[in-house]
C-alpha cells in the first residue's frame, strides 16, 4: 500500500512538471507570436491551452483521490496541498499566455508599432521566474524560491516603465496607433500577473519545505517569522 | 471526536463567509472610491486588504490541519478542498479591489474625465456575481451557481464595449486625458478578473455538490457530462 502510494505521488509530481513545461512553452510561444508576428504561434498557444486545461483537471482529481483514499500526513500532505495550488497557478499562467497570444493576433493584423519597448525583456524575466519556481519545487530549494519571489519587484518596475513610455508615445502618436499601444500596455499587465503567479508558486514551495506560510509576510522573510505548524492538532 | 470535527468545519465555513463579506465590501468601496472620488474609501480598501490577507492564511491553515488530523472523506473532503480554492479566489478578488482603489487614488488627483462609461454597471454586475457565488456555496445551490457562471459573458461584453468607447475617446481627446482613460481601461480589466474569479467559485460549488469537475466543460453543462468520482479508489 505504502509503495503504491509513493508511486502514485511520484507519477503525480511528474505530471505537474510536464504541465509546467507546457505552460512555460505557451508563454514563450505567446511572446514569440507578438515579437515575430507569427500567426502559427498564436494557434500553437490556443491548442496547447486546451490540453493544459485538461491536465489541470486530471491533476486535481488525482490529488483529491490521494487525500481521500490514502490519508496522507506531514510531508506528503503538504506536498499534495502544494500541488493543488501550484496546479491552479500554472493554469492561470496559461490563461495569461492565451491572452497575450490573442492580443498578438490583433496586432499582427495591423502595421508594426515600432517600439515593443521592454516587453521582450519583461517576458523573459517573467518566463524565467515560472521555470525557476518549478525548479525550486523539484529541488525543495527554499533559497532559490526566495530569489524568484524577490524578482517580482523587477517585473513590477518594468511594467511601470513600459506604462510611462507608452503613455509618452500615446500623447504624441497618431490616433491609429492608440489601439496598438493599449494592447501593449495590456500585454505588460498579463506579464505582470505571470510574474505574480510565479512568486506565488515560489512562496508555496517555501511553505511546503518549511511548513510555514510566507505569503503576505515577505517583509519578514529575513527576520523573525512565527512558526505555525499546520499539522499540529489543536 | 466526530462532534468536534463538525464544530470545526462549521466554524471554518463561517470564517469563509466573513471573509467573503469583507471582500464584497472591498469591491464596493473600491468602486465607490472611483465613482465618488473619495480618498477615505481608498484607505478603507487598503486597510481591509491587509486583514483579508491574514484571514486567508488562517483559513488555509485550518483546512490543512483538518485534513491532517481528521482524515475527512466524501462530502467533508470535497467541502474542505472547495474552501481551499474559494479562499484563494477571494484573496485574488481582493487584490483586484486593491488595484482598483489604487487606480482611483491616481484619478482623484486629476480632473474628472467625464465618462465613466459603463464601469459602475460592470462593477455592480461583477460584485453581484461574487455575492451570489458565495450564496450558492452556502446553499449548495447548483442552479444558482450555474446562473453566476453564465453571467460572465455579460461582464466580458461590457469590458469590450468600455474598451471600444474609451478608444474612441482617446482618438479624439486631448493628450492629458490619455492617462486617465487608460486607467479606466485597466479598471475594467480588474472588474473582468473579478467576474472570472466569481465564476471560478461558482464552478467549484457545482463540483463540490455534484462531485464532478465542470471547469473547462461549460459547453457540456446542459448535455452529457462524464461522471468522475474523485473519491473512487483506483
Amino acid at each position: 500500500m505504502e509503495r503504491h502510494f509513493d508511486q502514485r505521488l511520484k507519477a503525480l509530481t511528474e505530471q505537474l512538471f510536464r504541465m509546467s513545461a507546457a505552460v512555460e512553452e505557451s508563454v514563450d510561444q505567446a511572446v514569440q507570436a507578438l515579437v515575430d508576428r507569427q500567426s502559427a504561434m498564436v494557434d500553437a498557444v490556443l491548442a496547447g491551452g486546451r490540453r493544459i486545461d485538461e491536465w489541470e483537471v486530471a491533476i486535481e482529481e488525482e490529488c483529491l483521490a490521494l487525500l481521500a483514499t490514502q490519508g496522507p500526513v506531514a510531508r506528503d500532505l503538504r506536498l499534495i496541498a502544494t500541488i493543488i495550488k501550484v496546479n491552479k497557478d500554472l493554469e492561470r499562467i496559461n490563461d495569461h499566455a492565451v491572452n497575450i497570444a490573442q492580443r498578438a493576433a490583433e496586432l499582427i493584423r495591423t502595421p508594426v508599432l515600432k517600439p515593443l519597448i521592454d516587453i521582450p525583456r519583461m517576458a523573459e524575466l517573467a518566463g524565467g521566474m515560472v521555470k525557476e519556481s518549478l525548479d525550486a519545487l523539484v529541488n525543495r530549494d527554499v533559497e532559490q524560491a526566495r530569489r524568484v519571489a524577490a524578482r517580482d519587484t523587477l517585473v513590477d518596475a518594468l511594467r511601470d516603465q513600459i506604462f510611462r513610455e507608452l503613455l509618452t508615445y500615446l500623447s504624441v502618436g497618431a490616433a491609429d496607433t492608440v489601439e496598438r499601444a493599449i494592447h501593449l500596455i495590456l500585454v505588460s499587465r498579463d506579464l505582470e500577473r505571470i510574474g505574480d503567479l510565479a512568486s506565488d508558486i515560489a512562496e508555496n514551495v517555501c511553505y511546503m519545505v518549511e511548513a510555514r506560510i510566507v505569503r503576505h509576510q515577505k517583509e519578514k522573510w529575513f527576520g523573525e517569522v512565527s512558526e505555525r505548524n499546520p499539522e499540529a492538532a489543536p
